[in-house]
C-alpha cells in the first residue's frame, strides 16, 4: 500500500518530506511516474488533470492537499463512491483572519494608493476611515468566515454576516438565505467573500450582487476564483458602482499576463497568498487517514460529495 | 478678548467653523491679518513663524492645534512664562492604533511589494509572517505608545515596549532607560517609534540604534520627523542592516520632491496621515481653555515647558 501524489505544476518535495517525517515507512509515488495503478487506493491531489482517475480503477480515497476540494469533486473521471477528504488546518484559519484584517485596514487607510502615489512623488493626503464607521459584510459564516467576522468585530469594525442557514452570533449582525441577501448587502462599505465554492455559490459575485450594494462599495475576494464574475467586476469598477477590489484568487492562476486585472489600479492583486498550507503542519492528517484506511477505520475530514463541502 | 490663529500654510477655515460652532460669540482673527496685538493673550498655533511671538508682548497662552507642541516650545520668541497647551484627542489615539496595526500587518504580508509587483504583472509569492511569530518593539509607552502596544498584543503580536521610567504592563515585555535600550532592541523584527519629541529623543533613530537590532529588522516611524536621522536610515537600508521602513513623518513636510526617500522601494511613504486632528472633535478643548483663562481658572492640558511634553 502506498500514497500517490497527483499535483502537476506543483513542487511536491515539501509534501514528500513532511509525510516521511510523520511516517518513515511510507511508500510515496508521484504521478505520472507512479507504478501499478491497478492497486492504488489512496491518492493525495491538487488540481488533478482531467480523466486522470480513469487510470485508477480501484481508488478508494482522494485526499485534497488543502481546504478546497472542488478541483477533485468536479473531476468527471472520479467515481461517485470514492471518498474525498480535505485538510483542516487551524493555522490556515488564523492566516486568513489576519489577511482579511490587513485587506480591510488597507481599504480604510488607502495604502495601495499611497504606494502608487509615491512613484509620482505625490504628497497627497486622502481621508481615512475609522474601523467603527466601516461596515463590513462577510459572505459565509462557516469555519473560516465566522472567525474572520469575529476578528474584524474585535477590532471595532461594524460587522455583519450572511450564511445559508440562520445563525446567531455575538456582536455580528446576521442574515440568511437568498431572502436575506439584499438586506445584508444594502448598507455595506465592504463585502468579503469567504464562501465555500459550490454550484450555488459559483459566480455569486456578479453584477446583480454588486448592484445591491451602495454605490462605491469595495470587494474583497478570498474565497475561490470561480466565485467572481471577472467581467462583471471590471464593468462595476468602470461605472464606479464599486470603488475597488482586493483579490487573492482568480479563475486562472497564475493570473495570465494578458489579464486586464493587472493594469487596473482600482484592483489590488495578491498571488493566492491569504493562507498557504504548510505541509509540515498538516501531513499528520494525511498519514492518519492513510492508516485508518489500511485498518478499515472511518476516515477523518470526509466531505459530502453531494453538498460539495 | 479674542483668539488669534497663527498657522501659515494651513487652511484655518475648518478650525474657525469648529470654534464658532462651540461658541458663536467668539472673536477669532487669523495671523497676519489680526489687529491690536498689544492686547492679544490667547493664540492657537501650528508651526508659528520664527520671531512671531515678539509681536505679542502680553501673550498668556499658546494652544497647539494638535498633540505636538515642539513647534511652539522651540520658537525662540516665546517667553518662558507663556503657558503652552496641547490637544488631547482620544480619537487621535485610536487612529494611531489602527495605523500602526495596518503598518505591521503590511510588513507581515508584503502588501507594498505586491502593489509594485502588480505593475510588472509579476505573480511572485513571498512568504508571510504570522503575528504570533513577529516581535514588535514600541518605543514610548505614554498615552499613545501604550494603547498601540496593547492593540498589537490583542492581535497576537509578540510585543515589547521601552520607556524612560520602569513600567509593568500585562502581556507586554517592558524595558526602561538607556540601560534597557540594547536589551529591548536585540530581538526585534520591527521597531515602532511613538516617542514624544524632546532634546533627548531627537535623532534617536540613528545608526547606533539600528546596529543594536537584528540584521534585516524593519522600522516604523509615526513619532516625529526629527526622531529619525534620515541619512543613517538610507545607509542602513543600503547595507541591509534594515530591510525596510514605513514612514509617516519627515524632517521636511511635505517631503521635498528631490528627497531620496521617494524613489527607495524599501521605504513606504504615507503623507503624515497616521492620525489627523478633526477640529470639530477637539474645538471644545480650545474654547473651554479660552473661557478658563477669561475667568482666571487653571487651564487644562498644560504641558511642562521643561520636560517638553
Amino acid at each position: 500500500m502506498k500514497i500517490v501524489m497527483i499535483s502537476p505544476n506543483y513542487d511536491t518535495r515539501a509534501w514528500e518530506d513532511a509525510l516521511w517525517n510523520e511516517n518513515p515507512d511510507l511508500e510515496i509515488e508521484v504521478y505520472p511516474e507512479d507504478t501499478d495503478r491497478e492497486n492504488t487506493d489512496f491518492v493525495l491531489a491538487w488540481n488533478p488533470p482531467k480523466d486522470v482517475f480513469d487510470k485508477y480503477p480501484n481508488l478508494k480515497v482522494v485526499a485534497s492537499m488543502g481546504a478546497g476540494i472542488r478541483h477533485i469533486t468536479k473531476n468527471k473521471s472520479l467515481n461517485a463512491e470514492v471518498i474525498v477528504t480535505k485538510i483542516e488546518d487551524e493555522q490556515l484559519i488564523e492566516d486568513l483572519q489576519y489577511f482579511v484584517l490587513t485587506s480591510v485596514l488597507n481599504y480604510c487607510r488607502n495604502i495601495p494608493q499611497y504606494v502608487l502615489q509615491q512613484q509620482q512623488k505625490n504628497w497627497n493626503r486622502v481621508a481615512y476611515k475609522q474601523p467603527k464607521e466601516t461596515r463590513i459584510g462577510v459572505l459565509g459564516l462557516g469555519n473560516i468566515g465566522l472567525p474572520v467576522a469575529q476578528i474584524l468585530a474585535k477590532n471595532n469594525f461594524k460587522v455583519s454576516g450572511w450564511s445559508n442557514s440562520e445563525k446567531e452570533i455575538e456582536s455580528i449582525n446576521t442574515f440568511a438565505g437568498e431572502d436575506g441577501l439584499s438586506a445584508f448587502l444594502k448598507d455595506l462599505d465592504v463585502v468579503v467573500c469567504l464562501l465555500p465554492l459550490t454550484d450555488d455559490t459559483e459566480d455569486i459575485l456578479n453584477e446583480d450582487l454588486f448592484s445591491k450594494m451602495p454605490k462605491g462599495a469595495y470587494l474583497i475576494n478570498v474565497g475561490r476564483g470561480a466565485h467572481l464574475n471577472e467581467s462583471d467586476l471590471l464593468e462595476a469598477l468602470e461605472t464606479e458602482q464599486l470603488s475597488g477590489a482586493a483579490l487573492d484568487v482568480f479563475q486562472d492562476e497564475p493570473l495570465p499576463k494578458d489579464h486586464p486585472f493587472w493594469e487596473n489600479e482600482k484592483i489590488t492583486i495578491t498571488p493566492h497568498t491569504a493562507s498557504v498550507t504548510n505541509p509540515a503542519s498538516v501531513a499528520n492528517q494525511i498519514t492518519e487517514n492513510y492508516l485508518r484506511l489500511k485498518e478499515g477505520k472511518e476516515l477523518k475530514h470526509i466531505i459530502s460529495r453531494k453538498k460539495g463541502y
